[in-house]
């Protein structure tokens, strides 16, 4: 038996105390619990971009209790929830679409709760800060013993809301997709998976030659004239071409990533979030 | 019983080791301590910054040792301190004003005591670096159980260093305060509380008219025909109006706060710590 | 006896959820474990800035497994390895120069292996994250009490890569070194230990007057003509002097080191890594 396991992701910045202070309160309320911080800069107000980081880490997370604050609409209607998933965590936060992800990546959800009940909340409900009055008070509840069911009346899984996380579509032009995530690293990851492209290409080995197709910005169409066309090789990881030289691979997560061997493609290529991609194979080049 | 707990708050910077540092020297002392990091990316040398932070952790935080280096003066004469506060919790940290604030809103200052007892600090204490040499173990020890009047002798609280944090004036203008502190979503905190504002203009009712006159920057004056003159609503929160228009709210502290919905005031107005600003009530726009 | 202590250190950054992640591993394995993050903001790839901070850092740390991952080979031959040192720790991280220098200053390597064993590492390796599925569990295992050698076979030490960390050159101009690292206050730490300065140029008392000529750039030459040539001064600390006065002082490590009190001589003077710097001393200032 470990200390019960409570992790945070939030877009609150480390510079500001409010992770700190989300920490305190769950320390104040379970000073047994282990707190882990996944992030606390998630690029502000970008819920998708939370989604995905909760996607990423969480299944190599003990199992837990996962508050995950990235909630523009704070103050308005959107509902506090707790989401129970499969694998047997309690996932915590906006209605917003930044859990579901996740959900279904730790084997799907089993209830949701709306967090109602005054008795698991702080006292006093700020208009703006529910990290601190509203979801980390119910992870340390949970830390605690508390049953799932007492956090609020049940909610409909099909009504929570879902992000803005478009499937890829095969096209004649090869498999559509966009820029999903910009990494520290300067490496993109697409909203393909690396199985997707394969299943829409044939499979994949180590130097096929292929080609990125890129939008002009998160709105640019693709059959814009500007398009940029960038080639790039298949490869198993970055480090087997030479710095410099851009790959295209199967990130640590499945995922189908973009980058420049030791070097920052979203910079190089003026990436961002959302911009379309169409990947296909190309021609050798010539030799 | 849980563990003691020990806070730290520093402008140390994340890239470098000196926060972790502390917290090893801390473990090392103190195996059973639960350290919780506040912020190590306070302004450098901002020591009014890093005084607003712990006001605002503080209160949630669970009673415990709590160690604020912001430090300018280093190496010079300022005295290394230690305050006990009506809570029960002990701040540590230089006598720069660093840590009153926060000691009044944790019930006020009972007892102050200089850090020079030898034992209870590093064998050799560096010029550059007290938060390793003389902070940490300061804390580290009183989470061992040594007495606080163990750590050197009292001194006056009368004579401590207070951080420049002007108190708000009631003019014929209106509520004349400060920006006293720029968040990372580029929402701007005034030296003024929400409840100050309301005793100088009458009740705040959701979507009164407001206007926010801002000198240029931190040494203008408010007389300057070039201020700007921004014309906001009071709301209870920022998602209480559309994406990008601007409100004046309390934030979750109790403090006046000025925020763009889902936008970055800060960088829209070019607002810097210490820049006047002078709030009134202005007539509802035309319709 | 208190929990085993894990440290880690990377350039993972800390937007990304990637340092979380091994941590998560970390304590799904071993919960019992004191999981320290030394840095994850190292500069990317900079395999030296890495070897500084860990050389900086460890020894103010408990005795304990200590995770180092700024690995641009990741996925190529370069080998995982584990380092036991004289005070009893064990580094952990790819055999690219990065934990030999900490190994040093901890008193020595004892003995080496590669990560070999598959039973101590996740059961499925990728080629981007060896921090998550060759480094974290090789601590956690270590921590839970797994013998060292079981890890996979003896290496030698002196096959080990060592960082580009040049010792510093007595010349007839005075001291030639390098800037070793910049850090977040915009100090330059250089190659040279203060200790060095002083075998050099003879004992040094503050207020010394001294010269730092400094190449352009990191693939500068300091007889280029267009070397920058600083005047400081020796100072037992930049609280010493005003505000702004540049100085050269010994660090809290013992490094020599170059700052503006309360300034950023790192941005002012443009200095970089790598950049080539002779010291000596110069005629006092007329006056």
């Amino acid at each position: 038996m470990g200390s019960p396991v409570i992790s945070l992701l939030t877009d609150f910045g480390l510079r500001d105390p409010s992770a700190a202070i989300c920490r305190g309160v769950i320390l104040d309320l379970a000073p047994e619990a282990q707190v882990i911080d996944i992030s606390h800069e998630v690029r502000k107000y970008a819920i998708r971009d939370g989604a995905l980081l909760l996607w990423c880490a969480l299944p190599y997370l003990p199992v837990g209790f996962h508050v995950g604050v990235v909630d523009p609409g704070v103050g308005t209607a959107r509902r506090p929830i707790a989401i129970m998933v499969e694998r047997g965590d309690v996932l915590i936060g906006p209605d917003n679409g930044l859990l579901v992800p996740a959900a279904e990546r730790l084997g799907g959800i089993l209830e949701v709760r709306e967090l109602a009940e005054p008795a698991y909340r702080r006292a006093t409900v700020s208009a703006s800060f529910h990290g601190r009055d509203i979801f980390a008070p119910a992870a340390a509840h949970l830390a605690r013993g508390v049953p799932f069911a007492s956090l609020g009346p049940a909610l409909d899984p099909a009504g929570l809301a879902r992000p803005n996380w478009p499937a890829p579509r095969r096209t004649v032009a090869g498999l559509e997709t966009i820029v999903l995530y910009c990494d520290t690293f300067g490496n993109a990851k697409f909203g393909a998976l690396a199985s997707e492209l394969a299943a829409a290409l044939g499979p994949l080995e180590s130097g096929d030659p292929l080609v990125v197709r890129l939008g002009r910005g998160s709105s640019a169409r693709l059959d814009d004239e500007a398009a940029h066309v960038e080639p790039v090789t298949w490869q198993l990881t970055f480090g087997a071409v030479p710095p410099g030289a851009t790959v295209l691979y199967e990130d640590s997560y499945g995922r189908l990533c973009l980058a420049d061997n030791q070097g920052d493609a979203v910079s190089r290529l003026g990436l961002v979030e959302d911009q379309p991609a169409v990947i296909a194979r190309r021609a050798p080049s010539g030799r």
